[in-house]
């Protein structure tokens, strides 16, 4: 029987406990951050606490293996004098949804390769895909995830704003984004572009940045540039 | 029997033709695009030509219901003698994959309100909703489009070109696309956002642009800023 400890009762501490207590095969117990605990017995206490809690919160965690859940930040901020670890689930949470833990790739690094098939074993508990990624590459793997989640969304975000003004229903809109996001499920990105920069179609481009609002012109001109600089990178 | 004239044998044209020449209450036959036809006996003309020849091809046909299919060009750019029309389906299409027309809102305008019911006939047809959107509405919904389609699609790429410079699988990402563009579909965008520009938390902002090499900078800067001042718009 393995015994996991669960520190944090925010939205990634509860969503992870509710899936692994479900297992047979572990004893899952959460905690509050705000204490200090005494979690020798435990093979692993996963901190689901917001990053800036992280060194403090590990310091008073006495457990043989910790390991934080954090994007962004490195596996030394963990202050513990044990073993060290990252379990990172690549997904935006939200308290109310249930997580699709299937959907949700784990970041894992460990400083010793023992502890790597435990961290393996809990990804496979809740039916995630496991991905070794060091704290350099989680660092710029964030900023990826920008790029494809807030900026993607702002992208709606700015499209939606058009609609508004026009009285052009948003939701017209919907099945083009939800195709945009198929595409590159099995094309890569710059196969599935499209559009007037990628074409270089000009008047149409004219046409557009002549149509939008001062704020917009700016983005319009500096994102169709760079998908044309990264066509002739190709 | 409605009788109807596909013009055109790209994309658009073979799509709406194997559509739509399924139903047994139409008769639909497809013409090549480059020679004059006089289409009397039909009840509509649709012009699946692209953007710059629909002059010319318009000017060519006689048929009582001229319509075209394009996004950009208004409905003045057809010179055929008599009615005229916009059908444009919202969606990209490409000459491989089947068109999932239910998911494909069409455009419709016209100039005569006698003509309206046939497009919504023929949208229907096809299994697709219809909206009424004029010339000028239409103009801005492409605009709308490239930031929803094609912008997105950007995003996606520079995303995979920083996970590919740090030997990081880009299909990490792929659920967190899906999620994002599953978001907006009950959320509003600005209800949807999340991320370091939304919570203003200057350290990760900075930490990202220090990681990004020089092209990426600036369009992270410009769109951190605006989903900051769309925040403040709110």
């Amino acid at each position: 029987m393995i015994s996991v400890a669960i520190v944090g009762k925010g939205n990634v501490g509860v969503h992870l406990y509710q899936q692994l207590v479900k297992k047979d095969q572990l004893n899952v117990i959460q905690f509050d951050s705000r204490q200090p605990h005494e979690l020798n017995t435990f093979n692993v206490a996963i901190l689901a606490v917001s990053d800036h809690a992280i060194p403090k919160v590990s310091k008073n965690i006495k457990c043989p293996l910790v390991v934080h859940t954090s994007g962004t930040t490195s596996i030394q901020e963990l202050k513990n004098p044990y073993r060290k670890g990252v379990f990172y689930p690549l997904q935006s949470f939200s308290k109310e949804k249930p997580v699709d833990f299937p959907k949700v790739p784990i970041c894992i690094e460990v400083e010793e390769q023992q502890d790597e098939k435990l961290l393996r074993f809990l990804s496979e508990c809740l039916g995630s895909t496991a991905y070794p990624i060091s704290s350099v590459q989680r660092n710029h793997l964030h900023v990826a995830a920008v790029f494809a989640n807030n900026f993607t969304n702002h992208m709606y975000e700015i499209a939606k704003q058009i609609c508004d003004r026009y009285n052009i229903p948003f939701q017209m809109l919907l099945p083009l984004i939800q195709e945009t996001a198929q595409k590159v499920q099995y094309l890569s990105p710059s196969d599935a572009q499209t559009g007037p920069a990628k074409r270089n179609d000009l008047p149409t481009i004219k046409n557009h940045v002549h149509l939008l609002e001062e704020s917009y012109k700016e983005i319009y001109h500096l994102l169709t540039t760079s998908i044309q600089n990264h066509g002739k990178k190709l």
